[in-house]
């Protein structure tokens, strides 16, 4: 493995180069995080499609058990067990617009990684950098387990576990475990584990704060510098559950599946599921003795056990909802957990949201009304009294300090934007589709997918390096 | 599937612009041969190791089923459940010698597929071709179910099912079902089917030729163009036997496999089996209540069912025994048929020589001595006077006819190409193998191999056509 070890070596140089200086060594993560029979024993894929461009070129690489769609080029990169989406890349010709400027597409947008050591990461496009429009660059960059970077160029980044990079560009930015950053051009800056900010400017500011200690029972790193607390525990318990998924090739769903819904291949449907119309479950997603209700959406990482879902309710990558019942048209955000038990259920009325990167963990029943968003760390009812607030209030914010949170800006401006991102995600994978062509989203646009799976050498100097590899559409 | 349409008809008129002069229009034999469902469904593969030159483009091609190792490119061409494989290119720089005249290989060989249909067909390098020494072509090429295409570069050729193109050149040429030609720099020739044809110039000529009405009862059209007769038979009801293994990605054998042997994980190994030592069992082999002594191989679509070997038996592409006994250093011809049961065994005694394309089919037990060859049709112990002979008495030959068999030159000579060549093979597929890397064959060195699916595009217009890949090493 000389030729990895080599690798290794340079993608932690790269990132120092940008870190260090910020005071971050990024080899004790890259060192604890490798494993070497990951790999060697994971063969990654990538899909063709008629409704998705297709270019993918790796280069120097090791891609073990990461999924890849649309336009990729990968280079000089350790990318394991992640997903890089690029199915809302857009076409040369198209207009963007930046700031009242606009531009059209020189060539079609291609998603690039260089330099970058990315683990159990999403990848979702929806580029917002006005540098270079065609290219949605993630480049001498860490991210850590279950982080996502979306709709974000990232150079010179570190994210850490279960952190989430939305809508923004990194440019030297440390992201602590389970921050979430949803807040434009951002440079040189540090932020604490549990940090929820999104801002946009001129509009409005919303920030939490997790308490150290209760974020460390839920993520922390152990004395081996592995992923250690309750949100890996959850995980490890149910990664077996994936390999009969990954070792066949048998395209047989265990479920019933509507003619316009997608569940993945790659998805574990385990016990009594119904899967409902113009449902999208995605790859790496898990549904256990669940109901997801018309229009409804799984994401990436998302795991929903002992749960009901009423129709067009969005998990975000990473979602977790364990005996939960969910009302019609509610987001659940980023990496968010919802843990109730059989007696002690957690459930959220039609209309919400939970923000990004919320914990409900239920010592009691929780109930949460229709129309109410929800945010930060909640265990019993009262709790909702500091940690949520009907849309309607929340409209008429200007400035609130609340628990850990404050927020100053146009409440309504923020509640508006979240409602027309959501309208916008089912819109986008397919919750309303209507029978035409027009109306199809990811759900339908998947339907017709072939996978093809590719692998390391397996000895010798280069072992764990891919060969060069090309596929286009000429 | 129009993009499909569009190559089926390109391939069909490049053939035909060789072939029909000759009074064959290949229209028919793809059509009645192309099955849309397999186009679709079964991925290709190619294997990754860093024992084997790796090079692999394709372009504007339907690949199902198809394993490829080595340099290969297609172009325009279906290749559908066929084994492409470059294990013995050469090198740039490698010397070749033809006719006395020696040159040095420009650049590495590779294997080249173009304006072609193949079906189920075996290529296996080891070229002969003086014209261009880097270049294993196959242009212009129809070639049917189960043919082998082996050290042979063809140009505007038919083979039809069974038959075997052997260290030849083949340009304008027909071969009808289990013709074996194997006759250097061949020209606009027809043969018939069940012909056997090996002619080394100013050396020797041998020939067989089966009676039609019996070689119809094994290999025929149907009505509807589909393949018939026993061997059709034979090999559907062993079909099923591979789902399994295409379905699987899981590398774990039904077999104990000693650690200088290999088994290929897309072979068939059923019931109680024994694999000796520096074995070699290819892919799409078939091993049934076997025994394989040390150093023997099962090559590609080999089936060795209820059979013993001793040491160093060599299965040459398509040879199929049941209740078989086969001593030390026997070679097993291309497509040979040894078909004992229960109660009437066929017995093959030691370094005897079993011509490719020979019918053993035992009405009562068989059993051929020790340093013996064997050809043509065999059903009664009597049936070998005719069709069988010592070695020995082989090497005094200058001239016989027996039966339906004419040999003229120096039985010698054919018997100790034979012979080198059976050494040869045992020690290109690592039956010698000592333990030190010189001595190292196909068995040793396809144990560290990786495999790469793809897949076609399953909807809209370029259904069934595979994207453009290129795979390299730099």
């Amino acid at each position: 493995m000389k030729r990895v070890q080599k690798l290794i070596k340079h993608i932690i140089s790269r990132v120092n180069v940008n870190l260090r200086p910020m005071g971050l060594d990024v080899e004790q993560a890259l060192s604890s995080t490798l494993d070497g029979n990951e790999m060697l024993m994971d063969y990654a894929y990538y899909a063709l499609s008629i409704d998705h461009p297709i270019y993918f070129r790796f280069r120097e690489c090791n891609l073990g058990g990461s999924y890849f769609l649309g336009k990729c080029d990968v280079d000089r990169s350790i990318v394991l067990r992640c997903d890089i989406r690029g199915d809302e890349l857009k076409a040369a010709g198209t207009e963007v617009e930046f700031g009242g400027v606009k531009t059209e597409l020189y060539r079609d947008e291609i998603i690039l990684v260089v330099n970058s050591f990315l683990y159990k990461t999403l990848i979702h496009n929806h580029s917002r950098n006005p540098e270079i429009p065609e290219l949605f660059r993630i480049q001498n960059t860490v991210s850590m387990h279950y982080a996502n970077i979306h709709g974000t160029t990232t150079e010179g980044a570190y994210l850490g576990a279960f952190a989430t990079a939305d809508l923004s560009v990194l440019h030297n930015c440390i992201l602590g475990n389970y921050c979430y950053v949803q807040a434009g051009d951002l440079s040189k800056m540090c932020f604490d584990p549990g940090r929820i900010w999104i801002k946009a400017d001129g509009k409005y500011e919303f920030a939490y704060h997790y308490p150290q200690a209760i974020l460390e029972k839920y993520i922390s790193w152990d004395q081996n510098g592995e992923l250690a607390g309750l949100f890996a525990d959850f995980l490890k318990n149910r990664r077996s559950d994936f390999l009969p998924v990954y070792d066949s090739l048998a395209d047989k769903l265990p479920v019933w599946v509507p003619e316009n819904a997608f569940v993945s291949r790659y998805a574990v449907i385990k016990g009594d599921c119904v899967i409902g119309e113009n449902c999208l479950v995605a790859q790496r997603a898990y549904i256990e003795n669940s109901v997801l209700g018309t229009g409804s959406n799984a994401q990436e990482n998302s795991f929903i056990v002992d749960t009901h879902f009423a129709g067009l309710v969005i998990v975000a990558h990473g979602g977790k909802l364990v005996h939960s019942n969910i009302g019609e048209k509610v987001f659940i955000g980023f990496n968010s957990f919802l843990r109730g038990t059989s007696d002690k259920k957690v459930s959220v009325g039609t209309g919400s949201i939970v923000m990004p990167h919320t914990i409900i963990h239920a010592s009691e029943s929780i109930d949460i009304p229709d129309e109410t968003i929800v945010w930060g760390y909640i265990t019993t009812q009262s709790d909702l009294a500091t940690q949520s607030m009907s849309l309607a209030d929340f409209s008429k914010l200007t400035e609130i300090s609340i628990g850990r949170m404050r927020f100053s800006g146009s409440g309504a401006e923020f509640v508006r934007d979240f409602q027309n991102r959501v309208e916008h995600i089912l819109v986008d994978n397919g919750a309303r589709y209507a029978g035409n062509h027009e109306s199809r989203g990811h759900a339908q646009k998947t339907q017709y997918v072939s996978y093809n799976l590719f692998q390391p050498y397996l000895s010798g100097e280069k072992q764990g390096m891919f060969p060069t590899i090309i596929v286009n559409d000429d």
